[in-house]
């Protein structure tokens, strides 16, 4: 197929010009071309090709950018993309300084509103609608584009329950596909789909929240989207159309694996055949050994249950759902509630391994503070995906985590550097070495280890340990970022510790190493405002320590998209640079 | 009236020995008992009068604290304190080392959760549900009161949204009185009222969520609610009690001024006259400095707009919603909201003033990384009650704030030492001096200046200032306490410097003082973990400085429930003992 009406689209309003059938046909190609690239470069496949004809017909019936549009989370984004003059770069999708993966105020005068975290859009598109209402404008529409799993997130009812009573110029379009990245869950999904087949007949909850519903309708008509649309954009005030989409569609393995096919890597554009990434016998991903770990600690410890709020694929608690689907919960997005509902089952004698990427568990902050740690409940946060993740981007690198838990009293916050001491951090958490709550964080993606099974072994709650001996000066690593310091000073006489805990940190050793060494450097894959290294030069402060202190970390702006070793490099924190500035030390 | 059935009343199960008609006269004493302590002792009245009736009713129903209860936000928990074992400890309540204001795990068996903050009942209760039924205890019943203020923010629908899927013996009592602090807001509420006056004709939002839905019943009755309690103790699974109340029962001043008597200060047992508090010609509030400064800017600018998530009393937003009704929005307790709802009005060219208490900003600290400060948008938070709160004690102190907005890349942090700072950092923001988002953060309460309403003045932003000169050492403060901090060393020979912006440092100054003085000393009303004294040590880090650093602030620990002052000498930093601290260093 060629992609004769897709070239001739460079703007949205460039679709007026064609008549239904041709937009069918546009349809098609837009589809084909998103698989052709997301085969070849990688990126989130089945929810952009769920949305291809609401896309269209929403470009189409809206006067974008005048019109403001805002796609919720924005994995579905792509069409959009490509249909506002971004076609020709779309191959750059989530590679460093290329596309976002998601959309992005900065890039695209048509992306209304940066995403990446789901639910926002509600609350956005009526700030926006409100401020049109202030200004005058009356005719300017304001659209935002939400999943069925995004607007079961509490935030998204914050949103509709103001919108509802407001005379705002408002559109909700529910994309619903009955799945997020994995299937939703809830009682609202139990009622959408009461709605879909016809088995609600009453008044519905977005009527009851006040919004003019329309709808179920076929999301991939899209004459009968374009009628609706056109309907719905006379109406005034807050409306909202309920549309019925499949997650994938037009690849039938993208259709029948939905989950697989959320961000399925390279495949083959024709057969949607998986293309085999990795070559056997590599070191586990971090995911794998926390799901393994779990099931196996739980296989000997009754009180363990595992939640996740709606990554049971992506953090990999899929595995303990599966050996013990009574014991493990995915609430769906909902991190306020997976935190609280922890501290609900620890007060009565659970042990909740509650895993949350570190991105999200900014969600749950006050969760973690006010229902956990005031109240030194035992709960084990996994903070998957902390540090830089790569290519999601800015919205999702898990780097704040260290300096918004560290000021958290009662909280135990560890970092393992491998396989093993994620295994043994999880082994101690559950056995009540640790009177209270604990984050234990770790980044995505592959370990080092490739024997990394082995007997559980205690970990001393509070104490970091040498990993090499030297006399020049000290560095001090937190987590995994330790394994690049291994690689970047093994010739180098020099000291590195891995100080494991960020709180409470093993003063005992601290005292030795600041008598030892004059110069300290300290190195974490987080921001360095708050961080590992202020928590070490708060600890010299204290004790009056005269020591050089070099910290070195993520510095304090926004780290864009790409692979993360590209990203490292931005920021001065790969093996050679690091090197380079340990070796000036050394000079000093 | 005696408190001849009260006083008989030691545990709860002594409410099964009397019949519904004393259970009524008990009602009439508790209710006696609660206004007579309050008038005097101070504390929160109308939620607790409210509920008088359901909290013996369900002391009397169900088997506590086998049977596990947990009141939301737990305002209205001053009944059930008295009931549980604790009338004789009440005259101390929201006293230091007296009763909490709030339900707490660690002062009674009763109180099976702790809150302070909205909305976490459900989460809470459905944590406990799950536990029972982990642990075969198919007979335990799990009771969560939540308001309907509470019920519509975000958390709780996320709550409810995996409740009704679940099989637990869980009863959610929703007591309506269309009031939280402030009235209740936005499209729920408005349901609400339509099922209580019959307009709501068909299944409802409880019931698609899957709730078995009970109600609206009035909350007054004692016998209808221990006959509509005891019928849905038999039902198994999730349900719902829909309970209408009046806030401020059984006083008439307190019903027809539920705002002002929601927490009064001292009244008249007797008339429920309020007793002045404060003779005249004192400094003004924070609040209602922030409140009126708003007005007047608001009525030369006309981009801003004000947000507060269901505080427009506390936070003195009422007087924005009075002047500029359009302008101005209560949007319910919805912190995630009111956040993202800022961050879409400033992408549209308004300049939102977003209104949140220091700690509830806890809850929203994703929308202001995510959408906010990632997108680098003009919002101005203004963080009130920032520091130590006083009585509502360690749910509500707002001390973590320096720590958690430090790390934040984008955002500019401000603490004004008194009104005029407060007014002019306003001014200042308002005018686009500062090109994306900026945290203000004050205390509670009064201020210092009575001669406060000046002619504004712009502050350079990343500028500190000189209060005091001396050669011996540097005190660096930051907000209100510095005016502690002038106190304690005004006679002196020490220089102290108020730095203001904890983000950005003012670099020039602190080389300036680094330079000048050995030591250097910093205090602050936050956490000393991560917070302003971290900075400093961090920037002395960076730099190379080897000056003392004594770093003064809030310890790692929950600070408890007393009068500021209280608190102040218990963790150190009252005028004197800081004088003492300063003192000592100057011996060296």
């Amino acid at each position: 197929m060629n992609s004769k009406l897709l070239d001739s689209i460079t703007e949205p309003s460039d679709l007026k010009d064609l008549d239904e059938f041709q937009l069918k046909s546009l349809a098609q190609e837009l589809r084909k071309f998103i698989i052709d690239i997301v085969a070849v470069k990688e990126g989130h496949l089945g929810a952009s090709l769920g949305v291809v004809e609401l896309t269209i017909a929403l470009h189409y019936v809206f006067d974008t950018p005048n019109d403001l549009l805002v796609w919720d989370v924005g994995h579905q984004a792509y069409g959009h993309k490509i249909l506002t003059g971004r076609k020709q770069q779309f191959h750059s999708n989530r590679q460093h300084q290329g596309l976002s993966g998601f959309p992005k105020i900065s890039e695209s005068i048509y992306d209304a509103f940066g995403t990446g975290h789901s639910s926002t859009s509600i609350s956005a598109v009526l700030g926006m609608a409100i401020a049109s209402k202030l200004k005058g404008d009356l005719k300017k529409n304001h659209v935002a584009v939400i999943g069925d799993a995004s607007i079961a997130s509490g935030m998204a009812f914050e949103g509709l329950n103001h919108a509802g009573v407001t005379d705002t110029n408002l559109l909700i379009v529910l994309n619903d596909n009955a799945i997020g990245i994995d299937p939703s869950v809830g009682a609202l999904k139990q009622y959408l789909t009461n709605v879909k087949t016809g088995n609600q007949k009453q008044d519905n909850i977005f009527e009851a929240l006040n919004f003019n519903y329309s709808g179920p309708i076929d999301g991939h008509d899209i004459s009968e989207l374009i009628q609706e649309l056109e309907r719905l954009k006379s109406i005034k005030g807050p409306k909202f159309l309920h549309v019925i989409t499949t997650k994938g569609k037009g690849l039938k393995q993208a259709e029948d694996n939905q989950v697989t096919y959320h961000a399925p890597g390279k495949f083959d554009a024709n057969t949607g055949d998986l293309i085999p990434k990795a070559p056997q016998n590599q070191p586990p991903k971090y995911q794998d050994v926390f799901g393994h770990t779990l099931v196996e600690l739980a296989e000997s410890n009754d009180k363990i249950v595992g939640i996740t709020p709606a990554m049971p694929t992506g953090s990999s608690m899929k595995f303990m759902m599966k050996a013990f689907p009574d014991r493990a919960f995915d609430v769906g997005i909902a991190e306020q509630h997976a935190v609280t509902l922890a501290a609900g089952m620890a007060t009565q004698g659970m042990i909740p391994f509650c895993n949350v990427y570190s991105t999200f568990l900014q969600r749950a902050y006050d969760q973690v503070i006010h229902d956990v740690a005031l109240q030194n409940l035992p709960v084990i946060f996994c903070l998957d995906r902390a540090g830089l993740v790569g290519e999601d981007g800015p919205t999702h690198h898990g780097v704040f985590d260290l300096a918004y838990l560290r000021c958290i009293p009662n909280l135990t916050i560890f970092a393992p550097r491998n396989e093993t001491e994620l295994r043994n951090i999880m082994y101690t958490a559950q056995s009540k070495e640790i009177n209270g709550p604990i984050a234990i964080r770790y980044p995505r993606g592959q370990g080092v280890t490739l024997n990394w099974k082995l007997p559980f072994e205690n970990i001393d709650i509070g104490t970091g340990i040498q990993l090499q001996a030297g006399n020049s000066l000290a560095v001090l690593s937190i987590g995994t970022i330790g394994n690049l310091v291994t690689e970047a000073i093994t010739d180098l006489n020099i000291s590195h510790y891995d100080i494991r805990f960020v709180k409470p940190l093993d003063e005992t050793l601290l005292h030795e190493i600041f008598n030892k060494y004059t110069q300290i450097v300290t190195i974490e894959d987080g921001c360095m405002i708050g961080g590992f290294g202020s928590a070490i030069s708060e600890f010299a402060s204290q004790n009056n320590y005269k020591n050089d202190i070099k910290i070195l970390g993520i510095p304090d702006t926004f780290i864009e998209h790409g692979r993360i070793p590209e990203l490292r490099n931005e920021i001065g924190l790969n093996p050679n640079q690091i090197r380079n500035v340990i070796k000036n030390l050394m000079k000093r």
